[in-house]
């Protein structure tokens, strides 16, 4: 006869039971320190990095891998020493911004030669109308990054001064322009390698989407590392293109400048679309995408060393300027030397001038485009740092899930990061790596959330307009801000609505409304699940306890044993769909003879769920309300290839009753190594 | 102060403790029995149908569909009805052999002509020596049936007379064969098709694929619908070709037979090849395709009504006359009229046959093309009957993962049908659909199992030699099967080796090393999980429980509750990233005054799972080989889409504890409706 080892009741433990209220030094008794754990006080335990080390040799390989691709841990503390000057902060945070001049003359120009070669006269006067703009806008923003000196993105500001739904209005539009400005950065810096290597051109989806992996993971390392990295093209483009346009200057103003002569075909019909007011405002609309990534800036103040506020201006001024120089010297000389777009877009106009200036193919030509590439490309870095930390601003607040506040061992928003990257490859690939398909569906967006941005600082100094002495002037600086960039939202809305622009206006409320649902949501959750009284009871009930065993063997007397040590209660069930082996079963089950009773459930049709199902609402019946806890035994098996060939059963059960309700799940795992002895 | 219900040793439970081997007959007194039960003795209940029965609106339409696609459940018992007899028969188990005369003639051909149009002379002497291999092989086979009438397959037969690896030799070519008379069956099929349409002839591995997927759903409703549906095709197909030879036959005879004219440009190179030995041995390969298939009756002998080896040796002969005639009376019309195969595969030769001789787009032409090509489709059937049945076996017997061997609710081996449909799309996918690129792959693997069946055969005369009169005639039936298909297994895997016969030669010592080892596994699991001693007994030990706790709220209360009613030696951990926050919840804590205590673990590198790890394993040095438990609180949504929103981390949790030895996890839902009422 088995002999049953009872120490269900653990009377020693009885003894050191704690009394509620009494002998509260006696709480921790029980808590232990491990070794890789500092104490801060009565149990409260620091971990340190040795619990991350890894045991086994695999595991040691995986993270040498890990930290060779993601870079070492950042403790929290050291956030601090991530910070960046502005020397950094211009290449991370203005890249964006300046690259956009690499494209910006060409996709006016595309615009307007629809109306004939003598259409592009205009470029330079819409150029000046834009840069004007942008003057405003960054006016504007300098009172911005002043007020809100930990990040005066959009949502911020519009959500502090205006309410939820401007403020999710602004998310919603920065959101999709954070995607889009990683897919269009991307789709024009291929388009200045093709320049140059057009046997690239028929591999510059697959290109593209190469890029945006590589970005991703040097964005899972970290800011500090991405600021080094991308320093260096953000100089070398500012350094090669003003030499190009002094160069180009200095043969304009001795009158030696060249004439670009397109090849035969080029020639666009003259007058095939009439040079109406709204191919003008489309044309104004593409060109306005030089004004995206403004917003990057006053967003990410807080990356900045001490004093970030100063830093983040002067970072602005000098981006404002360096952009502004560069798109006039552009646009200028592109109309001067009379280039062309290439109809196939392998050439961009970049190179078309720099051509002409320097010579095809030269040393010259191959750096500028070397360099456009390679900033391009990194000026998706601007929205690999900006997307993860609106998600992550938006999740604490509880619209996104709560996924995206959790930072990874890098400190970047690892999620974030992630999901970026799968929508940006999304969209490179629907609108296969062209930036002329991608531009309608970009800066609608931005200038919405411009809008909203500069309307709410125009309340925010209204608000404070008994404390603060200046209030007018500010207010009426954001106003003029906020006047301009609505006005340019309403003509790229409307100039660019069927080109696509209708895309970003839908999934703007469609976002609105997903994060609403899902602020709702967590704010019902939180509330169902708060506590009213501070001392609310433990419900101390001993389970009734169900183990489904298929075969009686070790590892289901460790379930069985298992069961009985946590409950009295405990019945095993056998689902069999043969009657000869139920009676086996039963045979070997009395032979064994221990205090547990089996049910035998024949399932005639081979299922074996429901049987088992339809037996725990039996028992519910017998005595409602109680819970009923389902004691499975997994076996773990030496090697990870032998998984599949158990538990199948266990984890579609482990599906199903995780719906039920009043039910508890667990998981007794028998390792194979663990040898149970039975006695 | 907080009220504690403490129930924790249940009293009235324990007095109704049933000791061990007393008062057996309240064993059963908890065994309560669901009202779709019926009882059939003490604690052995039979479930009915009611269980599976759909509670929501939602599972009643998902059963709808799922009873329309696959049809009504079919209960163990009623399996004997769902067995068909030989007009079915013929249908489902020879039509793949019969189908095969829509290519053989054309594969013999294609090889032949590379020598030049002269060559084709040969396809006549070829066919006769292929049907007199075949009429071997039936009459050898007639034995096997008789021998085996619960199923001879080659692996049966292999493993009862030459050993282990003999079976898995002929199992690793079967199921390799099996995978490829799919792919083959409906290449060959979709070319039948797009002979009539060629405008097909793009789409010809899409049409593939999507045949496969209907086969597979078919599959999935049973076998007996199988025959209902396959009966027609066959019959439809049978009527029309014979109608065509004899009609072909009688213009030979009466000398009215027209000649072929191909199209210009498909006049083949004189001699392009020499027409030596190894030429004519692969024509003879490819054309050996022929005798796939004749297995499978052999393999199903079960499925026959009673007496089964007569249904099944009836169907054998009747499908190897049916064969051998078409084939014979194919080739030598083919060869009388002229025809050159088709290069680019567009038409085959059976079409181009008919097309001859009734008129190209003609009524009858469009019959006969339509027939081939359901009943090609539909022969890959008899590799949906016989993959999962021998699969089944072979888990059966520990040398697939077991998931093979369970019966969906329609009996059909669910995972082999789905697994077999799969690989056969690879296979189209990776061979673009083309018969002749498949066609060298195949029939190794075939006459492989063959030999190694016939070889069995004659170990087992030779067995039974002191109990039956007549054992060396038998003998010496199967002995010469033997000879042949080991001769034609020579020369399969000789002349086609180059052309991809290596792959299967190098899958089928890979498969039978992975079965083995499947087949190790599982008998060393059972081995080290069999007890012992009958009356191994339970080890009822208190466990230690670990409540990891992120928010002091309801579901943490339950969880906790949970807890303490399995144990009184429960500890709360509290992983946070913030001290700040850290400090609030000890706050919190203390003011709760539960008996719980609560360790807080501060992470600086937020991670929250290396801690908590750390923290068990430093418990389990204080008392070392005691289980731990970890009690999870999950929350459980009232809308599926809420799930992403909660609960990753415990996912994350439970991945890892579920590797860790001596460790329980127990889930416990908490549902948002069950109001956890604090009193």
């Amino acid at each position: 006869m088995a002999q049953e080892h009872d120490r269900g009741a653990a009377p020693d433990l009885v003894e050191r039971r704690v009394e509620r209220g009494q002998r509260r030094g006696d709480r921790y008794v029980r808590i232990v320190r491990p070794r890789q754990f500092t104490r801060r006080g009565p149990g409260h335990l620091v971990a340190t990095e040795g619990i991350l080390a890894p045991r086994t040799p695999l595991g040691r390989l995986a993270d040498r891998v890990r930290r060779g691709l993601f870079g070492e841990r950042i403790a929290t503390e050291r956030e601090i020493h991530e910070r960046i000057g502005v020397f950094k902060g211009l290449a991370v945070f203005a890249s964006d911004n300046i690259s956009s001049s690499a494209y910006a003359t060409e996709e006016i120009m595309r615009v307007l030669v629809l109306a004939g070669a003598g259409a592009l006269l205009l470029t330079m006067p819409i150029t000046i109308v834009i840069v004007a703009v942008l003057a405003i806008v960054v006016a504007s923003y300098q009172q911005t990054i002043r007020a809100y000196p930990n990040g005066g993105g959009s949502y911020i500001v519009a959500s502090d001064n205006l309410g939820p739904v401007a403020g999710l209005t602004a998310a919603g539009a920065l959101l999709t322009d954070y995607v889009l400005t990683v897919s269009v950065s991307i789709a024009a810096g291929v388009a200045a390698l093709t320049s140059i290597a057009p046997g690239l051109f028929e591999h510059r989806v697959l290109l593209g989407v190469a890029f945006v992996v590589l970005l991703g993971i040097g964005n899972l390392r970290g800011i500090r590392e991405s600021a080094t990295i991308f320093s260096i093209p953000t100089y070398v483009y500012l350094v090669s293109i003003f030499g190009l346009l002094a160069f180009g200057l200095y043969r304009l103003l001795t009158g030696d400048l060249p004439a670009y002569e397109p090849p035969a075909g080029w020639r666009p019909v003259e007058g095939a679309e009439a040079l109406g007011l709204l191919l003008i405002l489309r044309a104004f609309a593409s060109g306005s995408v030089a004004l995206t990534g403004t917003e990057a800036v006053s967003n990410g103040v807080p990356a900045f060393k001490p004093p970030e506020w100063k830093h983040a201006q002067l970072v602005l001024i000098l981006m404002g300027v360096f952009f502004g120089s560069i798109f006039l010297g552009m646009s200028l000389l592109a109309g001067r030397i009379g280039i062309l777009p290439d109809p196939s877009e392998q050439q961009t106009v970049v190179s078309q001038l720099t051509a002409v200036l320097v010579g095809d193919g030269s040393p010259y030509h191959y750096l500028v485009q070397v360099a456009t590439a390679l900033l391009l490309v990194l000026a998706a870095n601007t929205a690999f740092a900006d997307f993860p930390r609106l998600s992550s601003i938006l999740a604490r607040d509880g619209f996104m899930p709560r996924q995206f506040a959790y930072r990874g061992d890098r400190l970047a928003f690892s999620i974030g990061i992630v999901v970026l990257a799968v929508l940006a490859i999304v969209l490179i690939l629907a609108f296969e790596g062209s930036v002329t398909n991608l531009i309608p569906l970009y800066t609608v967006g931005v200038f919405v959330a411009f809008t909203l941005s500069q309307a709410g600082m125009v309340r925010h100094w209204w608000k404070l307009r008994h404390d603060e002495a200046g209030w007018r002037t500010r207010a009426a600086f954001n106003g003029v801000g906020a006047l301009a960039t609505g006005t340019v939202a309403i003509i790229v809305g409307i100039a660019k609505f069927a080109l696509g622009a209708w895309m970003v206006l839908v999934l703007i409320p469609v976002l609105i409304a997903v994060m609403w649902a899902i602020q709702r949501h967590y704010r019902t959750v939180h509330d169902a699940l708060t506590l009213e009284r501070a001392d609310a009871p433990l419900r101390v009930i001993a389970p009734r306890v169900v183990v489904p065993v298929s075969r009686f063997d070790r590892a289901a007397l460790h379930a069985l044993s298992f069961a009985r040590s946590i409950s009295r209660d405990v019945v095993a069930v056998h689902v069999s769909d043969n009657a000869e082996e139920a009676a086996a079963m039963r045979e070997r089950w009395d032979r064994w003879g221990g205090a547990i009773p089996l049910a035998i459930v024949e399932s005639p049709y081979r299922v074996l769920i429901a049987p088992l199902l339809a037996y725990l609402d039996a028992l519910d019946r017998q005595d409602p309300g109680r819970t009923t806890t389902v004691v499975l035994s997994e076996f773990v098996p030496r090697h990870l290839w032998e998984y599949p060939l158990h538990n199948q059963s266990a984890l579609r059960l482990k599906l199903r009753l995780f719906f039920r309700p009043n039910t508890a799940v667990v998981d007794v795992p028998y390792h194979f190594d663990a040898a149970y002895s039975p006695d």
